[in-house]
């Protein structure tokens, strides 16, 4: 098909977006159009979108927002779509915006310790092009090697590390968006300080592509840390691991990584990948520290005395750095391998430290309740839990016992003084929750911000804000 | 005077508040509503309030704010009024609430580590309580002993430890805020993450009381640190005091203070103190680690080799710990040392590190350019500079060059790559500033969000943003 004859015969936001970008930067084909539909949330609705560009810079993503606030177009941005919420899933009708052909690393800087990246730098390649400078992005969320920085600042990502070191916010410093007014701007500032004016970086960060979109992305750095040493712990109850968790942070440790991984997600990674990982446990608690020289020896013995006193059934600190990181790459694949056995619905909840032992009878007590197999695996450090609901491929009625589940564990977070997402973000599955967790005082600040910034409606409409209750 | 006789007595703002409020919680005294009017920004305007509340509780500033509503009455909230921008000055007119009555540590929670505080808390107070529990709240600006936790939220606020450990938007996990709409809502988390919704935490901090009114503030807190390690180097120019900060940086060092002070500070300190602090030397460098046993060892012998490859005059890992306080002393003790010597304009520019040399030497070119004496402290490893900008009693014209100077400097700064203000916000002061530094279509977005969460704008007009220009 030539291009010029698409620009003719195509009118409205096609033909706009045709007329104004490179050809190949628009994609149209029926059956790439149903592949960028969805991101990873197996249960959120999704439409089919009328075009997919790939933009290869700044200027491009900002013909695509003119063009979508020309024809008053839906926009939805994506990264890699490796999100577990639905926040970048199309609606009918809109041009959806892949980041993936914007993969440039502009700039690594020692001296100021930052990195420019365009959006769709995937995680894992930032890490590695700052180690070998000596340096350090933090944040680290087990989608790194898939997801992209973009889509980490569209959720505010965190992952095993931010127990210690924070979340993507706490990273990013400089931020080039293009406005829901069509603008093309920097928010922010490069230096190590700042306080000019509103945070508008902070406002943009897990606000899920409804605020503008973004086109490049400044991140602060840190210097390459010591190796970690890890301590591993077995438990016969999520009971006792959550006192283990408790007492790690009484005992004022603060782990480089602390997490759990449950027999559900052990036994997934085994039939997956043939790890040997099963263990006679029904919890497994795995603790790091990066402290150096005798500080670490001494947080280490600390986070081993933690776990026997919490009564584990075997533990140990790992002398063996293959078979650590084994364990943690276990902990990462923990989502793909139990995906493997049918439909998931990923929780995301989030609650106090000596909370987690209460929550985690909860969501037990919810699997039985609504016969619905649940593993876990969780950041429990930070006391965000990822309760995995798995159902038998096929089966709409185990689906909808699953869902009941699924609204259950985010009130039983909420009535922890928790809340129903610490890092992947709102997007569709947890809107109601949103509403659950905020007055109505606060969810009204949140459209008076949406329509501030978005007044015609077009950033990925639908997303993070429940409905409006007609009044 | 009998209150009774003044509710009868008084309409408008006034009567409500006081027919709304305990008596003694409303001032109307002509001097103490005077003693009210400003901050420490020595030349900012002020205007004359017409009542000074002093609520006590969340419930009384909602009544405060309601008030305003009703009469449409600007408010303008003020912690320990110590800020450097003019950010708590009063317009004429305008009802004042000072936080100096709301006190109270709520919770200080080991476990969570987290402390629940009434933003009239001071500093100081939060981090002696967190101290006396093995916990630690690390954002130390200079006015810790005075300036309180809602003052410092109000603008961000940082201070020596920042360089290592960030600044007060770090340490916020929640805020009761009272609304531009006379709401009173909880904003935020007190889990360790968080994802739903905007980050209006985030918006809230650093905002200046033009978004909203905070009545509780839950911040972050750290087990207690380490002892410290101190590296004093003396040098005989601003440039090699520079260089040694670039070295330090580019070597992968993250010194838990770098400051910087002059020997204008240092004459002026000791000229109050009588410290002996004077040293033949026309820059001081104070680095400090907090790395724990050999690895804080090596920190500090790092810094000791970079202060000498920069050519210091003198350096040398202190070893007496008074000594080393005595000099930190000094620099938290800088500003209102200098402050005895004549009216004190404040900078608060902040550089890339490798642009320190190259602004310090600005600075003094804009000092001689103006006739104006320039005294410097500077958080040097952030890059975060305090030029003092020092006149005469009574020297109206010296009064000019200064602000003549004032604004080279901010242009400066932003040529640089930097911005006007690291820590202290924009108040009246930066306003010009943010205009310079920001773009008219960000400046519209500040505007957007302001008009979004202050409808009727009532809170603190006048501050942060520039003067419309009309189109």
């Amino acid at each position: 098909m030539f291009p010029v004859r698409v620009t003719t015969l195509t009118t409205g936001v096609v033909g706009t977006l045709l007329a104004a970008l490179p050809a190949d930067r628009v994609l149209l084909d029926d059956d790439v159009l149903a592949s960028y539909r969805h991101d990873e949330a197996e249960w959120a609705p999704s439409g089919r979108p009328l075009a997919v560009v790939r933009p290869r810079e700044a200027r491009e993503v900002q013909a695509v927002v003119r063009a979508c606030l020309e024809h008053r177009v839906p926009l939805v941005t994506r990264g890699a779509g490796t999100g577990l919420s639905g926040g970048a899933n199309a609606v009918d009708g809109c041009v959806v915006v892949s980041t993936e052909a914007m993969r440039e690393i502009r700039v690594i800087d020692p001296v100021e310790r930052y990195a420019v990246v365009q959006p769709g730098v995937v995680n894992d390649d930032l890490r590695a092009a700052c180690a070998a400078q000596g340096l350090w992005y933090p944040p680290d969320p087990a989608s790194a090697p898939w997801s992209t920085i973009g889509g980490n600042v569209a959720t505010n990502a965190g992952g095993l590390c931010c127990v210690k070191y924070g979340v993507t916010r706490d990273y990013v410093l400089e931020l080039e968006v293009v406005t829901g007014t069509g603008e093309l701007v920097r928010l922010g500032r490069r230096t190590a300080k700042g306080v000019v004016g509103y945070d508008l970086v902070g406002l943009m960060v897990g606000s899920e592509g409804t605020l503008g979109v973004v086109t490049e992305v400044t991140v602060r750095l840190r210097p390459a840390r010591p190796a970690e040493r890890t301590v591993v712990g077995y438990f016969a109850s999520v009971v006792d691991a959550g006192r283990a968790v408790e007492a790690i942070g009484a005992a004022g440790i603060v782990p480089s990584a602390l997490e759990l991984v449950d027999r559900h997600c052990l036994a997934a990674v085994d039939a997956w990948k043939n790890m040997g990982l099963s263990v006679d446990a029904d919890v497994v608690l795995l603790g790091r520290t990066d402290a150096p020289g005798e500080a670490g020896d001494a947080e280490a013995a600390g986070m081993l005395r933690c776990f026997e006193d919490a009564g584990a059934t075997w533990a140990a600190a790992s002398t063996d750095a293959e078979e650590a990181e084994a364990l943690f790459s276990a902990r990462r694949l923990a989502y793909p391998a139990v995906e493997r056995l049918g439909p998931v619905l990923t929780e995301d909840v989030c609650v106090p430290k000596a909370a987690v032992p209460e929550m985690l009878a909860r969501i037990e007590a919810a699997a039985r309740r609504n016969d619905v197999l649940i593993a876990n695996i969780a950041h429990a450090g930070d006391g965000n839990l990822h309760p995995l609901l798995i159902t038998p491929p096929g089966d709409d009625a185990a689906r909808e016992r699953a869902q009941v589940a699924f609204t259950e564990i985010m009130a039983d977070a909420v009535d922890l003084g928790g809340t129903v997402t610490g890092e992947h973000g709102v997007g569709l599955l947890k809107r109601s929750g949103l509403a659950l967790e905020q007055s109505a005082a606060v969810v009204a600040m949140q459209r008076a911000v949406k329509a501030a910034l978005d007044p015609h409606g077009i950033l990925n409409p639908g997303k993070v804000l429940p409905d409006e209750v007609p009044a």
